[in-house]
């Protein structure tokens, strides 16, 4: 089980690392601050000249596409691997764009690469790659508990050629942005004449098709995450040719368990990487800042938070790094229990390590005067998103009892 | 330690509660609404229609002003009776501001009939008592640790008949409100030579006065609160007559000791009312939303969660309704170790409370659907206003130790 | 809701407290210096005397048999008076014996007093009430889950003018003392054909009678309790008279509830008073102790620490006290929420200053060389006894529930 | 990093995992219940019987002295692979004897190995080698905080050819045993000029050296750990000869340090086992036990508590293998800063795992008929031994600030 950096990734992360700190941290800050002055859902010329410019010197210096692990286009990365720049990639906004490596974009060119034709991949998955557009995942609807991904209703009635959807999505996180050219949506296509994971499909549906509707950004804890957004979208007699569905009716679960357990981790380690940040400026700030005639670091219990905060980043990595290791272990049934685990353990870490650091710093924490309040809104959501704690809790559980009701066999 | 309910109490509450409840909840959430409508710190028609027929039924009803505990003015309300209508106001946003019992301005408005000759009441207390107009409180700057209130350090330099002011505030609450007239400022008149709690002075700064810019609203986790607004503000060369200092130079710390125990305890009154609400929705939510075939209620931990969140709300209650009493008895200093321990455990108690009630309603939760995440925020400034929980905490520590070394003496 | 100390209790609570303090502590830890000295369960000549002493001090000062709080025979003090009482006497070992205070016995007396005719209470009730005997309530059993306290499964068998018990019975607290004379004894009377709480019986059981066979005494963290004890008993063919039956057949659940409702009151603040004087050790400890050059109060998190025992423990007795008087107002049913929630609260709130205290003390708080070890002990059975948390927890979140459903109704 | 099992390791690992559940486990529930029966620090014919017995089967097995990790008189296993090894030994009672792998023995011997000299070991180190005696570790002194090492004070003074020491010792673990024949001691040789670092030394006394004499067995929450035992020794002229002295005066605290590394990670695995043990049994007790009609695991919580164990178990075992690689690497004050992250974690966790374990054990968790409440206590002391938590966090602490103060030289 070698968690460690490989050889031949170190000279990598040595270069992501290095970009991340000197030139991604400076220029997402500028990024941020346009945001308010054209309108929130549009790029200002400034905008895409930082973001391009950055993407431009990561790929002159190869550094693209990480996420690529299985693949011959990318590095060939093992998913450990990966997860030590994911985590690099995850101490600043703009990180993990830069290399193009964004959620939820990797997610759905994995889908993608794996379970479309060459026909549906076309006009999609190159530029995609390339970072010429992005893309969303719409899964998640208002009135039902997605928690259960199998109460998931958008109908999709076939008609002649066509698939017709009617309904609602929200929490489509990325639809905001104006590059957004494509959805992968989940609907239902079976009643309940078919066994439970067999009455939902997957299908691309281009952003632009008439009948869709942006209805607005989702805020969280305020925030609307402009100009990425978590949109919510109306769909009116949204029409698809056939050759939209992926794979075929049904085989919408088997298509979603493919794309969650990979990005899943991503998740996980961009989440460390956002504890690494904060436990950073907290330190910082607790040498910089006085009170009461001493730094902050040695007054009441500050020296305990950081050894609190450090022990159990130490932690929580380690267990991202032996799920990666498990799934490149090659069976993602076995590696299921872990991916349960860190996708408890590592939001709550670096939920509870960055507000540790918003209370180092007092107003400024909370403020958009540091990056950590945004930090801790954006590691929230993922207490959520791709199954909320209790679904995980319980997963690690039952697999545990198993292991006993097993042995009475 | 009478802390339940008085009879006289009993219809006043019932009055306040079925307000709140009824009438003020839902044109809250219509009032929010309206905020982006025309601009974040400018009243649209409707938002000034709202908030004033409120106040207009309240006043109507004789709801108003309960905060003055002490005074002729009010009911004469303890702060036990009190803290018992400023848990229902924080059920709701608006709760306060109906009965003109908001912060800062009941903090404030203490100032001046405690501390201030009637000349400098006369143009400001009669309005504020009145609901006309609003007020903010000036302490913390940007550049020092505001956990230790010796810090501040705005110059206020007498220059013949004027004092001049120069420096910058920030987490100036309720200063973005256009109707925001008047600010209570703390400020440096004494240099070293002077004992450190006799450096500072509160003064008198119209919002109007020339030399006043407001730089920006700060953000709290992405919210700015409007219009209401946490305000950075810039002085420069702000000129004030004499007469604007309250009491004398150097008696800064005197005004805000005494301006801020009853707040502190209206506060966290609030904060509890705001952890009752959120129980009451993640309630309600957990026997209507149903997953995996059951409501969310029977599924999981979600009991033990329940009855934690209610134990612990009952207990931070109690200790609230103790410290206020220990106000009423008329010894602040004595109450002074309850109100450390308060300040400490009623936020962290409803921060906790809110962030389950969040996690039952999932992706609503942390959106603008439902309060939660408004409330959550609001709290979240709680641990840090009004003294860090660290600081509490050492505060709570020292008279515990006092014990014994006073024993010893 | 009046949850202070009232005038009348002020000296009784002096009283009691000084007793406590000055003549009962130091006389408690030579009663357990005793214990090995002639075996575990026989009192020594000097055992006897310093118990009989303290015993007969303390009702020569009429400081005894507090806990009758509805009845003329005693002090007719409230519950929430005697809860102040019931903290002080849980900071010393023998601190509620000394009184005629302590468990089973004052659970026993009540049992007597309300449920028992005349003849039943010959016997054994002025004995107890004069602390000549000891008595012990035997209800938890072996092979069963006892939470569920419907799985009790003794059999009684009427046999002619007997009943005829069988079974085992441990937990049985008490029962190791010499001077413990009779047995209160849940048994199962009644089968399926029967409602679940109608199947249950409470009968007297001298501790004599032929059947009975004391098998060893249960450790607790391999602690014995000697002499009190909690042993493991076998009933063999144990035949007692039909007129040892408490009320009559089927109404052992309801004689269990009247039982524990005030017990766990006081279980409770006898912790809160384990946590007062555990507290109090942690204080002094921290100051007299030196490490590193500083006291040890100075170093680490340790006002972090204090500062959290404090306010856990103000608020735990707070909501012991208001469970007092909400039993106070006579409807037990009103009050068992909060019961529930003080079953769980007090238990964990001490666990934790006792376990910080010992942590404070070093080895010698693990050790024999301070009361901190046994404390924990004893209040870590307090986690399982009368109800582990679980079901507490449960119970609380029922209630809380309940409020929205009957409002749907 | 490879922190995975080797090939060679799991064989060996296989028969240790077997021995300990099929032999040792009932083996040593046998070899307790003989504690009492002829007095607590003496061994029965039938201890004798089981202990040696085991110990020859393991040693006909070769499974013998693991814990040599560095030498070629073992295995030559690395400290990561020793880890598996000792986590299956913390299982059971009796399990790190079996393989002559226990506590304080195979730390003395490393002493022996490494700083003594071939006079010195001869009477002893093959002996220990051979499991024929045992040793013990006298450090802690009753009347200074030993958190803070340099504050022992046994006086060892030179006289003629002999170092004459005088003074009290306690929780010296393991001296209770008859077979313990040999004792390593920190005594004081230095005055205040020396640097602090320099006043400590480590010397020889055989058990039976004339002057020792036992005070007594210091109880753990009550429980005496007989025959092992944890003693109060006093020392009385006691005189031993000048070649007794391990290196020289002075260095003391450089054999303590080489002494304590690979000790704390093997008492840290071994608490991991435990908490393994207990999480296997709360399990199996959670579908096995029946409560309100359900198996107890689908009541309340328990699914949650059984995940939250299984993740801190996993974490905190990762942690503790990549201490023990960092400490293979060969740089020690490379791995302290994992030491101190391992020796705050495992035993907090394994406490938490074993006190959900008792919960759902109920009466029988506590007491003597499960192993819980002896793990429990057991694992307690870690918190204590070889320095305090408190100790350890500060150490992290300061690794981690330094990062800043070192970048900014």
């Amino acid at each position: 089980m070698a968690l460690g950096m490989t050889e031949r990734l170190k000279p990598i992360h040595a270069a992501v690392r290095d970009m991340v700190r000197h030139e991604i941290t400076p220029a997402g800050e500028e990024f941020l601050a346009e945001v308010p002055k054209e309108g929130r859902w549009v790029y200002t010329a400034r905008q895409k000249e930082i973001l391009e410019g950055l993407k431009a010197t990561a790929k002159s210096r190869k550094l693209w596409n990480f996420w690529l692990t299985d693949s011959e286009r990318g590095y060939g990365l093992s998913t450990v691997e990966y997860a030590y720049l994911a985590e690099e990639m995850g101490k600043t906004h703009l990180g993990a764009e830069t290399f193009n490596c964004s959620a939820p974009d990797t997610g759905n060119m994995e889908v993608f690469e794996r379970y479309c034709t060459p026909e549906q991949q076309a006009p999609w998955l190159p530029r995609l790659l390339d970072g010429e557009i992005r893309s969303a995942y719409l899964m998640t609807e208002p009135d039902v508990a997605s928690s259960d991904a199998t109460n998931v209703s958008m109908p999709c009635v076939a008609d002649g050629d066509d698939y017709v959807l009617n309904g609602e999505k929200w929490w489509s996180s990325g639809a905001g942005d104006p590059r957004c050219e494509i959805y992968i949506v989940m609907v239902k296509t079976g009643g309940d004449e078919l066994p439970k994971h067999k009455r939902h499909s997957m299908i691309l549906v281009p952003a632009d098709t008439p009948g869709i509707e942006i209805l607005r950004a989702m805020t969280v804890y305020g925030d609307d995450d402009a100009p990425h957004g978590h949109m919510h979208i109306r769909f009116t007699d949204v029409r698809v040719p056939k050759s939209a569905m992926i794979l075929e009716e049904g085989r919408g679960f088997e298509v979603a368990q493919g794309r969650l357990g990979p990005g899943r981790i991503h998740h996980c380690m961009r989440a460390i990487g956002h504890a690494e940040a904060a436990l950073e400026m907290m330190c910082a700030r607790s040498l910089r800042r006085e009170a009461f005639g001493k730094p902050l670091a040695q007054l009441g219990a500050n020296y305990d938070i950081i050894a609190k905060c450090r022990m159990d980043i130490e932690m929580a990595r380690l267990l991202c790094l032996k799920a990666a290791w498990m799934m490149d272990q090659g069976d993602q049934r076995a590696a299921a229990p872990w991916i349960s685990q860190i996708k408890v353990v590592a939001p709550n870490v670096a939920l509870s390590v960055i507000d540790e650091a918003v209370q180092m710093f007092g107003g400024e924490g909370i403020s958009q005067d540091t990056p950590l309040a945004r930090m801790w809104t954006h590691v929230r959501t993922l207490r959520l998103a791709d199954g909320p704690d209790a679904v995980h809790r319980r997963q690690v559980a039952r697999w545990e009892l198993a292991k006993h009701t097993q042995q009475k066999v």
